[in-house]
């Protein structure tokens, strides 16, 4: 047997105390399977008294992160601290200059710094591998860089965040408005005290140009990411959506089209009959659709203690065997920029809501603000009468192109008549 | 960049014909990602005049695959001939002897001289891939053996056979008896002309017996398999199914229990909760379940020539990469042989199907076999009267051990009001 792969840990968080336990746990079979050991001989974390219910024996402790770094005994360094900047930038960059490998969960450092990491990583022949950044507990980043390597990939696109998900599913099956869903979520555990960048779609954003790189071997474009939120979505679109055959699930959604990249997270309405539609709680799921393997979708946890330490362990792994790819697939030298492609050349069905007062002529303004704008209407539903008061009117459009619809939603909120801003949700197409 | 990896192709079929043209489409791509190209320098079939669409100047032609073996230009050996025994056994046999690579797609040759080929494909450090034989689109091996590497699997399971589902698909939707659905699926080309292997079960079995030896590093044990088909599932069951809150679904099934390895292949009732019941038509699904990752799906075609000639290339582009794990996850004298478990000692759930003359005694004759055998039962239907005719009388059980089943069903087929075999379908538990 070859002689152990030595690892430092820095961030003893729930991830970092599971990788910790799951190497521990798992020792002989991991061995077995790596025909070498796997073992932890170095950790750093803020507090050192606090209880993790850890056996830390044996372990040197670091009370500086980057301290690991310079550490000879050291093979690999673990990064689970988070962050885009601050000591994880810092101590993934000091490890890579110093020649050792690198794993990380850290969508964020990875979506804003990847490219140069990459490089990093690949002048000093180490590997970066990052399969914990995107979906937890489903190796999609693998299957991307190996499993489809003979495709050329149309298009990525998943749920990739476990916690717009959750709340999602609870406003759809326990008929709650958005902020009472967040505010359960929260309860149990499946949302921060603090959730702006998972329902703010950052989270998702991050995750999306990462997978998109690896996708379409370009380099990390996190800045050309088109980001919305799921704040906007009401329990009134939910309904509608259910009644014209769609379930609503923020997607993160990446191909190449005529005009360059498009990177864009947003809620979707996506059609019943997909099986993404299906894909409910805190559960992930990734679509990747190959030229020659078609539509393959994973699903799994997107992120917890368990699934994350699972994903962090299988690229500790993969080094404990030796099988180093460039991290985006091809070396850096090779990946190549895409123009963004924007959102108002984005071309698409679509689902608008508006609220408007209830009153004779109205639906002749509407209609007459997509005909000038030369968008087709596909459907239109008003629920209900109520004569001088507000009413919602739903209407969803063939493609269109989205500047497009856009010129026509301006015209139709500055009429009198309505009296709240036009909600649009894009119809994804499959 | 290196020098090309050279590919002798075995069998020039829809597959073998796909491998051919995708490398010959995305050279350049796989050259990008592999730092080197995959060229086709030789291919052997049977009938050289047959118009297969390719451009097969400048490659060698053979009338004897054997001839691949041997020959010094050849890195890696592409069998897709098919067969357990055969040319493709000899082929894959000789090509390992003379320290070749090979890749192939052929699951009844590894189901039954897995573990002999692997051991002689390690004996030489050559690769054995076989991403292709199990679920072809779906990267499953891969995943298996690296990206949930640091788990131990607890059950593997899956829809193996897309002529099955379809089947059983198109039964559900156009409410068709299996005869006539297998029929529609050969008119539609989803079945061949023969299609005992797949709706008997055996290339589940094939693949199932794979899947379970890279899952828990036992050797290869096809004879193992428990095995059963669709045939004998009726569009009855389908609709009581239904009603009862499930979908029918051939499984293979795999886990490591109290009693040894079960491996099992029959017709399964699948709670509509869980996201496998909605892999429909022709697709595949693999479930693994590992301690850390939790619980994983992945979806995908199963077969055709597009994505079972992504899967092959991917395997090629392993090997161009250097990247060469041992076939079935550890070193062959490191897999450990299991017992058996013998299904009367699988403990589950079922539904059973009676038909019954509709007299007055009979249900207290059936339910009085149950109670003997010391079965529970947990939900009755008898659907409609037909007083001295014969009548459906569907029972649901809670958890049983499968002897005592056994006993309830032997002694209810022998009453006298019984007028056909019981059936029998188990229900997958999650």
């Amino acid at each position: 047997m070859s002689k152990p792969l030595r690892v430092g840990v820095a961030g003893l968080g729930t991830v970092g105390a599971e990788v910790v336990r799951l190497l521990a746990r798992q020792g002989d079979l991991i061995a077995s399977r790596c025909g070498r050991r796997i073992e932890v001989v170095a950790v750093s974390a803020r507090d050192r008294l606090r209880d993790r219910g850890l056996a830390l024996a044996g372990i040197d402790w670091r009370d500086d992160a980057l301290g690991l770094a310079g550490d000879p005994r050291i093979d690999v360094v673990c990064e689970l601290i988070g962050g885009a900047d601050g000591v994880a930038h810092d101590l993934v960059g000091a490890a890579l200059g110093a020649g050792k490998e690198v794993v990380t969960a850290n969508k964020a450092l990875l979506a804003h710094h990847g490219t140069a990491l990459a490089e990093a990583a690949e002048s000093k022949g180490v590997a970066l591998g990052f399969e914990a950044a995107v979906a937890g507990g489903i190796p999609i980043i693998k299957a991307l860089r190996e499993g489809f390597a003979a495709n050329r990939i149309e298009r990525v696109f998943g749920i990739l965040n476990g916690t717009c998900n959750f709340i999602l599913t609870a406003m759809r099956d326990n008929r709650r408005e958005f902020r009472k869903a967040l505010a359960e979520a929260q309860k149990l555990g499946y949302a921060e005290s603090d959730p702006t960048f998972d329902i703010e779609g950052v989270d998702t954003a991050h995750k999306l140009a990462i997978l998109a790189s690896v996708a379409f071997g370009t380099p990390v474009d996190f800045a050309g990411v088109h980001v919305e939120g799921i704040t906007q979505v009401g329990l009134i679109d939910i309904d509608f959506a259910r009644e014209l055959g769609f379930h609503i699930k923020l997607l993160g959604v990446a191909r190449v089209t005529e005009h360059g990249l498009e990177q864009r997270v947003h809620p979707c309405m996506v059609p019943i009959a997909h099986p993404i539609a299906h894909v409910d709680g805190s559960f992930n799921a990734v679509v990747v659709e190959g030229d020659f393997a078609d539509r393959n979708m994973a699903v799994g946890r997107g992120a917890g203690a368990g699934p994350t330490a699972s994903a962090v362990v299988a690229d500790l792994i993969d080094i404990a065997r030796r099988q180093r790819l460039p991290a985006f697939n091809v070396p850096v030298a090779d990946l190549k920029a895409l123009p963004r492609a924007s959102m108002d050349r984005h071309r698409g069905a679509y689902y608008v809501r508006f609220t408007v007062v209830d009153r004779p002529g109205v639906m002749a303004d509407m209609t007459a603000a997509f005909r000038d704008a030369q968008v087709s209407i596909e459907a239109l539903i008003q629920r209900g009468r109520n004569p001088g008061d507000t009413v919602p009117v739903v209407m969803t459009t063939h493609d269109t192109e989205e500047a497009a619809l856009g010129r026509a939603l301006a015209r139709i909120a500055a009429l009198k008549s309505t009296r709240e801003p036009p909600r649009m949700i894009r119809i994804e197409q499959f």
